[in-house]
């Protein structure tokens, strides 16, 4: 048993030789189409085919076992039926075979005895230091130096170029699709792989193990789910670190499954919810669709420094400009303001009843005078206001001269380092375009929406790391319960630094009347104990009173009900606070993401009519202020109907030190509602608080996020 | 000067002949391409060109005027720069020319000189009695009878082939680029006309002169502003008839101009919110672009009766699946649950580790298995449950019979008379589905959308229409200022039958304490004036007041801001009411479309955190419940938390008695502002009212909606 010297990627992309254990003579089956593909697209190692029925296979010689070969091959391929697999990667494992590509179905997509036989895949492929991919993978492939262990037919149907675009899916039709999508856009795409059931290597692993190889301009990922958020996390850093973004589809998010969470932020923060912000957490750009992905990538792939979001639309149609400031408004992309002498340069270029303003209408005048768009190229170059130029040609044909048109773009590119995207519904208007490097949609709102994505990804990407700030280890009180009682939960949450209302605990009327007394003023009662952490539903929350008569009754009320619940009686007394807004604030320990703090509209109906944001630490006061922008709270702390603005700060600290303490005492507290928190102009309280304990390891083991992948290449 | 004969349709697209005043010899000009064109697709009549400096023009005879035309022409085509098309009008209207199209720019879209002369052409069609097309339109084309009087070059691009499909367009170019994209999905186009500047023919005319041809199965239409709301209510009811829906882009979406309005619904329901509700109301689609309305058409096209939301997503690939089923959620398609012998009817067809739930996972056991899918029809058309299928291949090749799987397809259509959708990523996959009739999309987001579309498109038309009811005339008391008081506005809603606050109308504080003390509880005191209409602005408002010296100082208040501003005190007494949720109602006479009406969420933040949804009578309380469950606030009626649901009847039948008021007194009540409306479980007031008188004819001039463009032709 050797342990591999060569990376996962040299291993993957530059086998010195490649084994198929299970080659086909026949080129359509999944045995036969690796050993065709690798000849095909020019593989420059040497090939094994291991067939012990067969002489030659392909045109090869064929081999009978793995043990007869000259050499140790750094790849095998497995394309056997699934009860062979077990024996043939022993026998890789035997030889010192660096990685595995198991093709073979039926494992743990097909049930539990399937899950038990990828477990002993593993066992063994662990012992011998050997890398799996799959099983049930469609492959890997590299269309650089033509190592392509896959069968997928698609790269028959279109075929490959290299380009610096990795595709790494755990669905193999989702890799090819993408392939298919790109490539139909005359993009260039070096990797194409599949991890299928992930028993050893992920997508996350890959994502980061393609990082070694310098070409790659975008990494495009499929997840159906994320078994390793720590190594994504690892390759989202150094992705960043190498100016490479990730756009990632994470599919499932309709599988909700049933949240039985006890906490307001445990139902409104979901898992796929907790998913949307670790990826924006991390800078990858999470897609909804394989179109937009392929829509957006042109743009990726410019290598310009800037984009401004600040559009300029010119066309020769007058409705296209107009569609395409309608969609620009919808995407909130600024049209821009263009200044007197750029109109009045424009102007010149342009026939008198053709507009000078943004969207620039050329109207037909551009038939026969190509060179109109140089000359509107060279008012718009002075005025940095004009950001990012989307060219709108729907319609075009003779008297257009294209080629001019492309040059003139392109040049104008190159002296502004400005993007300008060209959009037609007709392919053959839009190839001489794209002949110059120039990036071509099949519509305006497909450009305007790429260009929406690309500059707010960057967003993401330059967004300033906040730091994780010292925290108090709490000490929380001694109980079986499950939370801590209203009085215990305030003072855990005041030692961490939060504002809390100020509260005395009372255990009879006359201990009430003497705590309303010293407020001087009306006061809230309810009733406090750590069995009850749900008291508003039993009527026991007393707002604004301020007679003893009050207090009395409340109080009794709130004794006869515990009493009958079989609890000791017990209630807190606080001042009645007044402020602008409720809140509600929120933290919980995601068992596979670490801490999430959520901040929401407050009030009675917090989950029947959601308005709530996720960050997850370490988050900074720009953060927040970004994400309560995203609220439909927003305009309350902007200021509105002559309201002041409300300051963000006090929120913010509150959020941070919450998510601190989140941090600090990860393995006591499971979550924590604050609700409500009260906001005023320029400070924040907590009105109402409730920590709820970690009990026992919960559910997906977080422990697991500590079992760094790599350990097993040891 | 004759009368035409012939409808607005005949004259476009079977006339008997046509003359082209500036024919060229130029294919590749404006004045020679429809000479080309009516040649190159078969035009059965006489083309007439006029060149005064030619013997002939593309092989044909010329003219040298219109005069020496053996016959009158059915339609003249104008092609001839901007100064000499006066003349050449004058000369149509001479001869008796039954319709001109006029290719000709520089009228109304260049600026004043050319509205000036824009409108002379006009004033000389209409005393001939002839139509016209344009000015700066592109022109008309049939590609049924090859009457193609038209320029776009994109004809030349993408060969015609008629269809049932008409394209109606402002904009010359956008018709060009609907076009290209129906054409490239093999959709065949019959109609292609655009009305340039709409001097006379409109949009909304040419859609109703079109319903002439039963041949046609959808209208397609694009706006840049409704000249004539009239004339589209009738195409969209003559088309909902005939079973033609019409899908319409309506652009300048982002044109809001500045909305000075004084009333929260006269703020909120700016003219693009009641387009949207206008179009809604008379079951047009508004699409938001040109790739929205070709991705849908395929559907449209496939003339079945009935197509379910209920999904079955069917794929070979898992990560499809999970996709589809991810969409769905996003767009509220529910997934079929598919019953349990279903279910044991699709594991049978498929192997062991596949799943046997909706979504179907075939996975690649399709490959070399193409009769798979008709087993998996054969266990659904037992389900009433799987109401429409989406197969999904995003991905196949050797080993997949696609023929044989669209022959299964096709056949299970029509014997299930439900609806399949196929998509792939590659068009070599989905052409033999298209064969067969399929409808096919790019992707499953495509055609989820698509489906998505029209099933709400279709339930709009299904719509009961409801019926006006009689209202009184409210006869307003006499005034100048611009709303009425408080005690005036409720006085008229109770007139016509809208439940409104109790109140008393007091000049003195005294008179206050006396209303107060009849009242015998807490009660609300305001200002009441109409020169005062925004009280609560001045602090005039107070809530709550139970004791003599409240109401007393109440009173007083008022009493010194109203003397300040030189108005006579006074104040309304009403019990402080207490119910479930604050709402607000709202009304308003639009210049072009009529009364709208406004359901809106109350409070104080209205405008700034906005949550209402617009009725345009005649609506039922079914149309009310509907728009209701659209709102942010729709659970708040369905009941959570424990509490009961709201009754709809009590606020559809405010809804409604509101909307016969504005349309019984359309003359006299520019708005209505209700707010707020106090909303019980099973009953609801009106606790405060402002009417906005009309006091004169507004901007956009009502009345041009009475102007019907029929009367041009007498």
């Amino acid at each position: 048993m050797i342990a591999p010297q060569k990376s996962l990627l040299t291993l993957l992309t530059e086998p010195a030789s490649i084994a198929v254990i299970g080659a086909s003579d026949d080129k359509n089956k999944v045995g036969g189409r690796p050993v065709d593909y690798l000849q095909r697209f020019g593989y420059p190692g040497r090939i094994y085919p291991i067939n012990p029925g067969r002489e030659r296979v392909q045109g090869l010689p064929a081999y009978a076992s793995l043990a007869q070969l000259p050499e140790t091959p750094d790849m095998a391929i497995i394309a056997l039926a699934g009860p062979a697999v077990s024996a043939s990667i022993e026998a890789c494992a035997e030889k010192g075979v660096g990685v595995a590509v198991i093709m073979s179905s039926g494992f743990a997509e097909a049930g539990d005895e399937g899950k038990e036989a990828q477990r002993r895949l593993m066992e063994i492929a662990a012992r011998a230091g050997m890398r799996l991919i799959g099983p049930n993978s469609q492959g890997t492939a590299d269309f650089h130096r033509g190592a392509v262990a896959n069968f997928s037919t698609m790269f028959k149907q279109l075929p490959p170029q290299d380009g610096p675009v990795a595709v790494i899916s755990q669905s193999g039709a989702t890799s090819a699709a993408l392939y298919t999508l790109l490539r139909e856009q005359h993009i260039g795409v070096r990797y194409v792989m599949a991890t299928g059931n992930e028993a050893d290597v992920t997508v996350s692993e890959l994502a980061y193990a393609s990082l070694e190889d310098s070409a790659l301009k975008v990494l495009v990922l499929y997840m159906e789910s994320i078994k390793d958020p720590e190594m994504l996390v690892k390759a989202a850093a150094l992705a960043r670190e190498r100016g490479v973004p990730i756009i990632a589809i994470k599919a499932g998010s309709s599988e909700k499954g049933a949240i039985a969470a006890q906490s307001h932020t445990g139902a409104l923060s979901g898992e796929d919810d907790v998913i949307d912000v670790f990826l924006r957490q991390h800078g990858i750009w999470r897609a909804s669709d394989l179109n937009e992905i392929a829509q957006a990538l042109p743009l990726y792939l410019k290598g310009l420094t800037h984009i401004g979001r600040k559009l300029v639309v010119i066309s020769n149609s007058g409705s296209s400009c107009v569609m395409s400031a309608d969609l620009a408004d919808t995407l909130a992309l600024p049209m821009a303001e263009l200044s007197t002498a750029t109109q009045s340069g424009v102007a010149a270029a342009l026939a008198s009843y053709a507009t000078s303003k943004n969207p620039i209408d050329l109207t037909a005048a551009l038939m026969g005078n190509s060179a109109l768009l140089k000359q509107v190229f060279e008012a718009l170059k002075q005025d940095d206001e004009a950001q990012t130029l989307l060219v709108s040609l729907p319609v075009a044909g003779e008297g257009y001269d294209l080629d001019l048109m492309a040059e003139h773009i392109a040049a104008f590119e190159v002296e502004s380092q400005r993007l300008v995207m060209v959009s037609s519904t007709l392919e053959s208007i839009l190839a001489p375009f794209r002949r110059q490097g120039i990036a071509t949609f099949k519509g305006e709102p497909q450009a305007l929406r790429a260009m929406d994505q690309i500059t707010r990804h960057r967003a993401l990407l330059r967004r300033e790391p906040a730091h994780t700030q010292e925290a108090p280890l709490i000490i929380l009180p001694a109980g079986v319960e499950a939370f801590l009682s209203e009085a215990d939960s305030l003072t855990a949450l005041a030692s961490a630094g939060l504002p809390v209302v100020p509260h005395t605990v009372c255990n009879t009327a006359q201990e009430a009347i003497e705590a309303w007394k010293t407020t001087g003023g009306p006061v809230v009662l309810k009733a406090c104990s750590d069995k009850l952490p749900h008291k508003s539903e039993y009527g026991l929350v007393f707002l604004n009173l301020n007679a003893e008569a009050h207090i009395l009754a409340a109080a009794k009320k709130c004794e006869e009900t515990m009493q009958n619940m079989g609890i000791t009686p017990s209630y807190v007394i606080s001042p009645m606070e007044v402020g602008r807004w409720e809140m509600a604030l929120g933290a919980k320990n995601d068992p596979n993401y670490g801490p999430v703090i959520m901040l929401s509209d407050g009030g009675k109906y917090i989950e029947s009519m959601p308005d709530y944001c996720l960050l997850m630490p370490p988050f900074s006061v720009e953060d927040v202020r970004r994400a309560i922008a995203g609220l439909r709270i927003a305009p309350i702390f902007g200021g509105v109907r002559g309201e002041p603005p409300i300051a963000i700060e006090p929120l913010a600290d509150m959020a941070i030190r919450l998510a601190n303490l989140m941090l600090r005492n990860e393995d006591v507290i499971a979550s924590v509602d604050l609700n409500p928190v009260l906001v005023c102009t320029d400070k924040i309280v907590v009105l109402d608080a409730l920590i709820e304990r970690r009990h026992r390891l919960m559910p997906g083991a977080r422990a697991a996020r500590h079992a760094a992948p790599e350990l097993l290449t040891d």
